[in-house]
Protein backbone atom coordinates (compact mmCIF):
# COMPACT_ATOMS: atom_id res chain seq x y z
CA UNK A 1 0.00 0.00 0.00
CA UNK A 2 1.33 3.72 -0.77
CA UNK A 3 2.49 4.69 2.33
CA UNK A 4 1.30 7.81 4.27
CA UNK A 5 3.90 10.22 3.82
CA UNK A 6 3.73 10.08 -0.12
CA UNK A 7 0.14 10.74 -0.20
CA UNK A 8 -0.37 14.35 -2.47
CA UNK A 9 -3.77 14.43 -0.85
CA UNK A 10 -2.80 14.50 2.66
CA UNK A 11 -0.47 16.82 2.38
CA UNK A 12 -3.18 19.23 0.21
CA UNK A 13 -5.28 18.42 3.05
CA UNK A 14 -2.49 19.50 5.59
CA UNK A 15 -1.26 22.51 3.92
CA UNK A 16 -5.12 23.74 3.49
CA UNK A 17 -5.48 23.23 7.22
CA UNK A 18 -2.48 25.49 7.94
CA UNK A 19 -3.92 28.09 4.95
CA UNK A 20 -7.28 27.77 6.51
CA UNK A 21 -5.99 28.47 10.52
CA UNK A 22 -2.95 31.49 8.91
CA UNK A 23 -5.84 33.29 7.33
CA UNK A 24 -8.35 33.34 10.26
CA UNK A 25 -5.78 34.63 12.75
CA UNK A 26 -4.77 37.27 10.18
CA UNK A 27 -8.76 38.01 9.68
CA UNK A 28 -9.69 37.83 13.43
CA UNK A 29 -9.93 41.77 13.67
CA UNK A 30 -12.48 42.13 10.56
CA UNK A 31 -14.88 38.95 11.86
CA UNK A 32 -14.28 36.74 8.79
CA UNK A 33 -14.22 32.97 9.69
CA UNK A 34 -11.80 30.54 7.53
CA UNK A 35 -14.81 29.00 6.26
CA UNK A 36 -15.81 32.80 5.08
CA UNK A 37 -12.66 34.21 3.48
CA UNK A 38 -12.92 32.33 0.29
CA UNK A 39 -16.36 33.24 -0.58
CA UNK A 40 -15.37 36.81 -0.43
CA UNK A 41 -12.32 36.04 -2.73
CA UNK A 42 -14.39 34.88 -5.00
CA UNK A 43 -16.94 38.41 -4.95
CA UNK A 44 -13.70 40.30 -5.04
CA UNK A 45 -13.50 38.94 -8.98
CA UNK A 46 -17.03 38.05 -9.57
CA UNK A 47 -18.84 41.30 -8.34
CA UNK A 48 -22.66 40.04 -8.66
CA UNK A 49 -22.68 36.50 -9.43
CA UNK A 50 -25.75 34.70 -8.13
CA UNK A 51 -25.57 32.40 -4.81
CA UNK A 52 -25.61 28.92 -6.73
CA UNK A 53 -22.74 29.99 -9.43
CA UNK A 54 -20.57 31.04 -6.38
CA UNK A 55 -21.46 27.68 -4.89
CA UNK A 56 -20.29 25.65 -8.19
CA UNK A 57 -17.48 27.49 -8.64
CA UNK A 58 -15.73 26.95 -5.49
CA UNK A 59 -17.17 23.18 -5.61
CA UNK A 60 -19.06 24.08 -2.18
CA UNK A 61 -22.48 23.16 -1.23
CA UNK A 62 -25.60 25.04 -1.43
CA UNK A 63 -25.92 24.74 2.56
CA UNK A 64 -22.34 25.86 3.50
CA UNK A 65 -22.61 28.48 0.65
CA UNK A 66 -25.78 29.75 2.44
CA UNK A 67 -24.31 29.83 5.89
CA UNK A 68 -20.72 31.79 4.78
CA UNK A 69 -22.84 34.11 3.05
CA UNK A 70 -25.07 34.83 5.85
CA UNK A 71 -22.83 35.38 8.05
CA UNK A 72 -20.82 37.90 5.43
CA UNK A 73 -23.86 40.11 5.30
CA UNK A 74 -24.40 39.65 8.78
CA UNK A 75 -21.30 41.27 9.47
CA UNK A 76 -21.69 43.81 5.90
CA UNK A 77 -19.05 42.62 3.91
CA UNK A 78 -22.00 41.93 1.30
CA UNK A 79 -25.62 42.56 0.31
CA UNK A 80 -27.77 40.15 -1.31
CA UNK A 81 -30.75 41.16 -3.29
CA UNK A 82 -33.07 38.48 -5.48
CA UNK A 83 -32.41 38.33 -9.50
CA UNK A 84 -35.00 40.30 -11.16
CA UNK A 85 -35.34 37.50 -14.01
CA UNK A 86 -35.35 34.70 -11.15
CA UNK A 87 -37.06 35.30 -8.19
CA UNK A 88 -35.72 32.62 -6.14
CA UNK A 89 -32.38 33.38 -7.04
CA UNK A 90 -30.09 35.75 -5.07
CA UNK A 91 -27.30 37.51 -6.65
CA UNK A 92 -24.86 38.58 -4.32
CA UNK A 93 -22.73 41.93 -3.87
CA UNK A 94 -19.36 43.28 -2.22
CA UNK A 95 -20.30 46.18 -0.31
CA UNK A 96 -17.96 49.44 0.38
CA UNK A 97 -17.06 47.93 3.94
CA UNK A 98 -15.61 44.96 1.81
CA UNK A 99 -14.38 47.17 -0.56
CA UNK A 100 -12.15 49.09 1.84
CA UNK A 101 -10.33 46.18 3.05
CA UNK A 102 -9.63 44.88 -0.29
CA UNK A 103 -5.98 45.46 -0.25
CA UNK A 104 -5.31 44.02 2.95
CA UNK A 105 -6.97 40.82 2.23
CA UNK A 106 -5.11 40.57 -1.00
CA UNK A 107 -1.83 41.44 0.93
CA UNK A 108 -2.60 38.64 3.56
CA UNK A 109 -3.07 35.94 0.91
CA UNK A 110 0.19 36.89 -1.13
CA UNK A 111 2.13 36.40 2.32
CA UNK A 112 0.94 33.42 2.82
CA UNK A 113 2.11 32.48 -0.80
CA UNK A 114 5.34 33.79 0.30
CA UNK A 115 5.70 32.09 3.62
CA UNK A 116 5.01 28.37 1.78
CA UNK A 117 7.26 28.87 -0.77
CA UNK A 118 9.81 30.28 0.90
CA UNK A 119 13.16 29.20 -0.03
CA UNK A 120 11.85 27.85 -3.11
CA UNK A 121 13.76 28.91 -6.07
CA UNK A 122 11.80 31.14 -9.61
CA UNK A 123 11.85 27.75 -11.22
CA UNK A 124 10.78 25.46 -8.09
CA UNK A 125 7.89 27.52 -7.59
CA UNK A 126 6.92 28.01 -11.22
CA UNK A 127 7.26 23.91 -11.13
CA UNK A 128 5.37 23.53 -8.32
CA UNK A 129 2.58 26.03 -9.79
CA UNK A 130 2.30 24.02 -13.12
CA UNK A 131 2.10 20.82 -11.07
CA UNK A 132 -1.00 21.88 -8.73
CA UNK A 133 -2.64 22.99 -11.76
CA UNK A 134 -1.91 20.02 -13.73
CA UNK A 135 -3.78 18.23 -10.90
CA UNK A 136 -6.54 20.43 -10.34
CA UNK A 137 -7.16 19.31 -14.54
CA UNK A 138 -6.95 15.38 -13.78
CA UNK A 139 -9.22 16.28 -10.95
CA UNK A 140 -12.05 18.36 -12.77
CA UNK A 141 -11.54 15.59 -15.87
CA UNK A 142 -12.60 13.11 -13.39
CA UNK A 143 -15.06 14.80 -12.28
CA UNK A 144 -16.37 15.75 -16.20
CA UNK A 145 -16.49 12.06 -16.75
CA UNK A 146 -18.08 10.64 -13.93
CA UNK A 147 -20.84 13.65 -14.33
CA UNK A 148 -21.18 13.37 -17.97
CA UNK B 1 0.91 41.58 -8.38
CA UNK B 2 1.46 37.96 -8.46
CA UNK B 3 -1.69 37.25 -10.57
CA UNK B 4 -4.27 34.77 -9.56
CA UNK B 5 -2.91 31.93 -11.52
CA UNK B 6 0.22 31.45 -9.92
CA UNK B 7 -0.74 31.13 -6.40
CA UNK B 8 0.08 28.42 -4.75
CA UNK B 9 -2.54 29.16 -2.24
CA UNK B 10 -5.20 28.95 -4.58
CA UNK B 11 -4.45 25.57 -5.96
CA UNK B 12 -4.42 23.97 -3.04
CA UNK B 13 -7.34 25.28 -1.62
CA UNK B 14 -9.47 24.22 -5.23
CA UNK B 15 -7.49 20.73 -5.39
CA UNK B 16 -8.60 20.48 -1.43
CA UNK B 17 -11.89 21.40 -2.66
CA UNK B 18 -12.17 18.40 -5.42
CA UNK B 19 -11.35 15.95 -3.01
CA UNK B 20 -13.98 16.61 -0.08
CA UNK B 21 -16.27 16.18 -3.67
CA UNK B 22 -14.74 13.70 -4.77
CA UNK B 23 -14.89 11.81 -1.21
CA UNK B 24 -18.33 12.99 -0.53
CA UNK B 25 -19.72 11.18 -3.66
CA UNK B 26 -17.66 7.79 -2.50
CA UNK B 27 -18.73 7.72 1.09
CA UNK B 28 -22.03 8.83 0.52
CA UNK B 29 -24.07 5.27 1.06
CA UNK B 30 -21.75 5.08 4.21
CA UNK B 31 -23.02 8.23 5.60
CA UNK B 32 -19.79 9.46 6.27
CA UNK B 33 -19.84 13.30 5.23
CA UNK B 34 -16.25 15.30 3.33
CA UNK B 35 -16.02 16.73 6.87
CA UNK B 36 -15.89 13.93 8.63
CA UNK B 37 -13.74 11.73 6.86
CA UNK B 38 -10.63 12.89 7.79
CA UNK B 39 -11.13 12.64 11.57
CA UNK B 40 -11.69 8.56 10.83
CA UNK B 41 -8.68 8.49 9.20
CA UNK B 42 -6.72 9.71 11.86
CA UNK B 43 -8.20 7.27 14.25
CA UNK B 44 -7.50 4.44 12.02
CA UNK B 45 -3.92 5.69 13.20
CA UNK B 46 -4.24 7.13 16.82
CA UNK B 47 -7.25 5.03 18.18
CA UNK B 48 -7.73 5.98 21.48
CA UNK B 49 -6.03 9.60 20.98
CA UNK B 50 -8.02 12.95 22.91
CA UNK B 51 -10.70 14.42 21.26
CA UNK B 52 -8.21 17.65 21.96
CA UNK B 53 -5.27 16.19 20.47
CA UNK B 54 -7.21 15.30 17.27
CA UNK B 55 -8.12 19.13 17.31
CA UNK B 56 -4.18 20.13 17.62
CA UNK B 57 -3.16 17.23 15.32
CA UNK B 58 -5.41 18.21 12.93
CA UNK B 59 -5.41 21.81 12.90
CA UNK B 60 -9.30 22.04 13.32
CA UNK B 61 -10.97 24.24 15.91
CA UNK B 62 -12.34 22.77 18.89
CA UNK B 63 -16.01 23.50 17.79
CA UNK B 64 -15.95 21.70 14.51
CA UNK B 65 -13.82 18.47 15.45
CA UNK B 66 -16.85 18.00 18.37
CA UNK B 67 -19.48 18.20 15.66
CA UNK B 68 -17.77 16.12 12.77
CA UNK B 69 -16.96 13.47 15.71
CA UNK B 70 -20.61 13.87 16.99
CA UNK B 71 -22.34 12.67 13.58
CA UNK B 72 -19.37 10.08 13.52
CA UNK B 73 -20.56 8.91 17.05
CA UNK B 74 -24.59 9.04 15.85
CA UNK B 75 -23.48 6.82 12.52
CA UNK B 76 -21.65 4.25 14.96
CA UNK B 77 -18.40 5.01 13.47
CA UNK B 78 -16.93 5.91 16.71
CA UNK B 79 -17.45 5.44 20.67
CA UNK B 80 -16.32 8.33 23.24
CA UNK B 81 -15.22 7.81 26.46
CA UNK B 82 -14.64 10.05 29.84
CA UNK B 83 -10.66 9.81 30.35
CA UNK B 84 -10.20 8.36 33.93
CA UNK B 85 -7.46 10.52 34.71
CA UNK B 86 -9.07 13.79 33.17
CA UNK B 87 -12.89 13.70 33.38
CA UNK B 88 -13.36 16.53 31.22
CA UNK B 89 -11.30 14.76 28.33
CA UNK B 90 -13.09 12.59 26.30
CA UNK B 91 -10.98 9.56 24.56
CA UNK B 92 -11.65 8.66 21.08
CA UNK B 93 -12.13 5.05 19.63
CA UNK B 94 -13.37 3.54 16.04
CA UNK B 95 -15.65 1.12 16.44
CA UNK B 96 -15.85 -2.66 14.79
CA UNK B 97 -18.61 -0.87 11.60
CA UNK B 98 -15.56 1.24 11.03
CA UNK B 99 -12.65 -1.05 11.02
CA UNK B 100 -15.13 -3.21 8.88
CA UNK B 101 -14.81 -0.24 6.28
CA UNK B 102 -11.39 0.82 6.92
CA UNK B 103 -10.08 -1.59 3.56
CA UNK B 104 -12.78 0.22 1.24
CA UNK B 105 -12.01 3.50 2.88
CA UNK B 106 -7.93 3.58 2.44
CA UNK B 107 -8.52 2.29 -1.17
CA UNK B 108 -10.84 5.13 -2.08
CA UNK B 109 -7.92 7.70 -0.97
CA UNK B 110 -5.46 5.83 -3.03
CA UNK B 111 -7.64 6.01 -5.63
CA UNK B 112 -8.22 9.99 -5.59
CA UNK B 113 -4.11 9.86 -5.14
CA UNK B 114 -4.04 8.09 -8.74
CA UNK B 115 -6.06 9.99 -10.36
CA UNK B 116 -4.84 14.00 -8.95
CA UNK B 117 -1.04 12.41 -10.42
CA UNK B 118 -2.29 10.87 -13.55
CA UNK B 119 0.62 11.39 -16.16
CA UNK B 120 3.23 12.24 -14.05
CA UNK B 121 6.12 9.63 -13.99
CA UNK B 122 7.45 8.56 -11.11
CA UNK B 123 9.72 11.22 -10.78
CA UNK B 124 7.41 13.83 -11.10
CA UNK B 125 5.17 12.23 -8.66
CA UNK B 126 8.05 12.16 -6.07
CA UNK B 127 9.21 15.52 -7.19
CA UNK B 128 5.37 17.12 -6.32
CA UNK B 129 5.11 14.97 -2.86
CA UNK B 130 8.53 16.55 -1.80
CA UNK B 131 7.52 20.23 -2.74
CA UNK B 132 4.23 19.82 -0.71
CA UNK B 133 6.34 18.45 1.95
CA UNK B 134 8.88 21.38 1.67
CA UNK B 135 5.72 23.96 1.83
CA UNK B 136 4.04 22.29 5.04
CA UNK B 137 7.33 22.61 6.80
CA UNK B 138 7.64 25.97 5.74
CA UNK B 139 3.93 26.70 7.04
CA UNK B 140 4.32 24.47 10.40
CA UNK B 141 7.87 26.66 11.10
CA UNK B 142 5.80 29.79 10.54
CA UNK B 143 3.12 29.30 13.05
CA UNK B 144 5.17 27.93 15.56
CA UNK B 145 7.49 31.06 15.32
CA UNK B 146 4.20 32.99 15.64
CA UNK B 147 3.38 31.23 18.76
CA UNK B 148 6.92 31.09 20.69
Amino acid sequence: MEDNESSIARWISILYRYGQSYISREFESYNIGSGQYIFLLTLYKKDGISQENISEHLKIDKATTAKALKRLEEEGYITRHTDLLDKRAYKVYVSRKALAIKPAFIKTIKKWNTILSAGFSVEEKAAVVKQLKKMAQNAFEHGRFKAG
